[in-house]
């Protein structure tokens, strides 16, 4: 019995009213930002929102701020009725997508932006897409004001980036990770295997096989840096054209480790090009 | 019978129960952020906070992160007992007091900035300073949750600055800009006049006059150029030992105007050092 779409608002003003009138109800609100294009990812993050909180959001935005110069902005796919269709089907109460300009009206000039987590891995491979992050998740929860906001772990960085600004900035809301969404292969789901041609489409899996097997050996006790360079040898093998970094970090803060044997938990990531698709993944070590 | 302090709290779990009880009775809340040393000016923003909300909250931080390296921070005047004394004789319902660790806990790493109002003037003369301001009064504003928060046009940049990130960042607090409290020869009441020895003290409220020749001269249609150059040499002529500058600059961004006879509403600002205090003044134009 699903309707076809939650409602849409584009305003700060109608958000407000709408998160506030079941706050002042006694309800828990939920946030899930994305950037649209949704798959079951998207949608496992309004799932475990609605498990926490009575009312589910979703915003939908292309942030242009996170895209560097050369990046895919423009071709980043987008499907706004499909979106709501799909976030209808998890029981997602509401959908912000605010335009472009009423994000950042005229004039605007402000940056939030995190030293140490943001720097290395996807922060210096992109340099300012953690700023821009930064910035617009720190607006998106102002402009909703919600208990909680989910995030996947998909984008582990991004996931530390945003619980240290959190902390940081002393913004009342309780940040969840939700587990990476896979294909049976072990891809994970990304809005940007859409770029995958069918050939590419096969080898995508080897980003997830490889951090797998680094996992393996790691607990067997091989050295990080044997692990490392064994994982982008395999990716460079299976076709990736680049491959920006395969690397173990600490949990929280993603400081190197040592280059020896793992001491603890920790977090192995990967970003390596494919065709015209840049793929992210990690899992825990 | 006024009690002799309001109530301290310390943590931001205990400033935000007495800020959301009153809220959830229905009161306004007005917050206005100090660095303590209190004097007329900062009593000032207690009662325009008492006029538009129910409740008024002063805080006290000396917040390092403002101060450059070769700054006063160590010096800076530290009063709590008789800043409480006198927030108690205005009506001020409660100061929050927090330590620095209180403040920025270890692992701290998140800046705010502003690019373009935060640049000229005393972005331009402390480095580092408004991202210092920017970053610690998106913190008070978040862990309080004023609906207003009132701050001095004796700061007038940093006003600017204040209202551009609220805006950027859509924190939902409503920023008010109080009047420059001054004693009767016009010197600007500022906590760093405490520096002045009594000969400087004569020599202080010059900036003050210099400034409001200045107005009069732009009035009467001189260049902002003759007059901001006559400005400056009246204060080294009075012996302040630096002119950090003297400019006319546009009301709400501080862009730079043109050299000619000001057009429309400015703002005239200064900053000169007289012996170990820095005194900043400005006026509407």
């Amino acid at each position: 019995m699903s309707q076809m779409s939650p409602p849409i608002v584009r305003t700060v003003a109608e958000l407000r009213a709408r998160v506030m009138a079941w706050r002042a109800a006694g309800e828990l609100v939920g946030l899930a930002p994305t950037m649209g294009a949704l798959h079951e990812g998207h949608l496992s993050l309004i799932r475990l929102a609605k498990t926490h909180a009575h009312r589910a959001v979703a915003s939908l935005f292309v942030n242009p701020t996170q895209f560097g110069p050369n990046e895919d902005f423009e071709a980043y796919p987008r499907s706004e009725a499909r979106d709501a269709e799909l976030l209808a089907s998890v029981g997602c109460d509401l959908l912000y997508a605010p335009s472009v300009s009423e994000m950042y009206p005229q004039g605007f000039a402000t940056t939030v932006s995190v030293r140490g987590v943001s720097e290395p891995l996807d922060g210096a491979a992109r340099p300012g897409h953690f700023a821009g992050v930064a910035t617009v998740v720190t607006k998106l929860l102002l402009r909703c004001g919600p208990d909680l906001a989910v995030f996947g772990e998909k984008d582990y960085q991004q996931l530390q980036v945003i619980r240290r600004l959190v902390r940081d900035l002393d913004i009342p809301v309780e940040i969840l990770g939700a587990p990476t969404a896979r294909a049976e292969d072990g891809l994970a789901l990304s809005s940007r295997n859409a770029y995958l041609t069918a050939d590419e489409r096969s080898a995508a899996p080897e980003l997830h096989r490889a951090l797998a097997a680094a996992v393996e050996q790691l607990h067997a006790g091989r050295s990080a840096a044997a692990v490392e360079a064994d994982a982008m040898d395999r990716l460079k093998a299976a076709g990736f054209s680049r491959v920006d970094y395969v690397e173990v970090r600490a949990v929280d803060d993603l400081a190197r480790l040592g280059p020896g044997p793992v001491p603890g938990p920790a977090r192995i990531l990967g970003a390596a090009v494919l065709g015209k698709a840049r793929l992210i993944d990690n899992l825990a070590v």
